[in-house]
């Protein structure tokens, strides 16, 4: 399996990284097929694995999602975490700070939504957004984004430092796939009511959203809290690299049945 | 399907009330497998009806999970929630309050986690903790616990008429089926880290905790707000009978696709 990794301080050009790559699988109904009943064992694992890591009490594991629209951050959590006792993970949606959150630094919403010890959190958008969509804007100027980019690697050291795992991924799909799954909501009436007007507009700065991204993962990808650059035109494709990375995550932990609470004979234990 | 609502001002006698009943269920391995197969087919309807909860987003489900140790809240839980996209469902589990939450009333800290519109919210344990281990270890008068009865269903008023539905189960086991259940804790050495010393003085109150839960439904069962008291020997048939209610609520909210956004004219947008 590829690993996708984004290097520490490695210069990047996403247009270099193919949204249509499918790894070892070919782009076959057979291959698809494949990748698919590989995916469910691993879904499988992922609900023995967060049961483990919820008996444990000890790690965490925090999982972020980026993307542009329709790149698949929902179908994702749909496909890949479902299986998942809700008790042990937690989904954070990210939307525009009000105004209590303005008045704080953009990290203490976030700090306040990491997960505890036990949990899977999920990152729908994330602290990210405030180097992305602000920047692409112009609402922050290049000196403030190389602070965040800091803080934000201070902060996700503190997480890491306290027994959290972090994995990010940044769901890549081309322009034309963005087009395709546009044009799907528009033209079924089923699913217009997810159609956002804003969103056409976010699509005319494509390219300034591609520059963002680069320079954001090479700065704040590091060996504790890694970007994953996700070729993620294929729907199949992206669960199972999701999929696999976070079964290893979890697996890495070795995390073994917690002990029988001390101080207690078993053995001679009775029941009234 | 029996219906097991307790009625509002009914007086509740939980003696009267069977641990081991199956309904229309024999306690069979074929009838075990015939509820088992309509669960199955009830968790599929919950996940297409939840998407639609949030799709909507006008309404919420709250589910509140009470019983004594072992009577399988985390059970029902893994068991009944786990198909559904933990991204519209959260599990709140209350545990004994800290400095902050007991420096204000004991609604606080519940109302905070009440679930947004969109949402399943499921309380593993809750509010009714405070009208129950208090009780029964004396640490709240009479007076107290009546005039917790009323703002207890003052706030699900206040939930309910702000969109929320709600259904509170009462996981009903017997006392020697506790027994059992922490017999095996105790026995089988990968289970001996859920055992919790405390357990063993709770059960010592058993009949208190009785005449606690007999006296707390009867006053907070209301029309809106309903108390189930579940059969919960059978595992099985607890996962049905909880189910079935959590489908039937979410199908009597009568939920539609929501309608696409006013102000664009689908026929003739253009993705570009």
């Amino acid at each position: 399996m590829k690993d996708y990794r984004v290097k520490p301080g490695s210069k990047l050009t996403l247009s270099h990284f193919d949204t249509d790559d499918t790894g070892d699988y070919k782009k076959t109904d057979q291959d698809k097929a494949n990748a698919q009943a590989v995916t469910q064992q691993l879904i499988g694992k992922l609900g023995e694995l967060q049961e483990r890591l919820y008996a444990n009490g000890s790690r965490a594991l925090l999982i972020v999602l980026q993307g542009m629209d329709t790149s698949g951050k929902d179908g994702t959590i749909k496909n890949v975490m479902s299986g998942v006792n809700p008790q042990g993970c937690k989904v954070v949606t990210f939307k525009t700070p009000s105004a209590e959150e303005l008045g704080h630094d953009f990290l203490w919403r976030v700090h306040q939504k990491a997960p505890a010890k036990g949990q899977i959190g999920i990152f729908n958008r994330s602290h990210y957004e405030d180097v992305l969509i602000t920047r692409v804007h112009g609402l922050i100027s290049d000196k403030v984004v190389k602070q965040r980019f800091n803080q934000i690697k201070e902060f996700e050291e503190l997480l890491s430092e306290s027994g959290t795992v972090i994995l990010k991924f940044f769901l890549h799909i081309s322009k034309d796939e963005q087009k395709e799954r546009l044009e799907e909501r528009i033209s079924n009436p089923e699913k217009r009511w997810k159609f956002n007007d804003g969103d056409l507009e976010e699509r005319k700065l494509w390219k300034n959203y591609m520059e963002a991204f680069e320079t954001m993962m090479a700065a704040t990808s590091t060996e504790q809290s890694p970007w994953y650059i996700v070729p993620a035109n294929r729907k199949w494709y992206r669960n199972l690299v999701i999929a696999e990375h976070v079964v290893d995550a979890l697996e890495n932990m070795k995390l073994k049945t917690p002990p029988a609470p001390t101080g207690i004979n078993f053995d001679t234990l009775k029941i009234e």
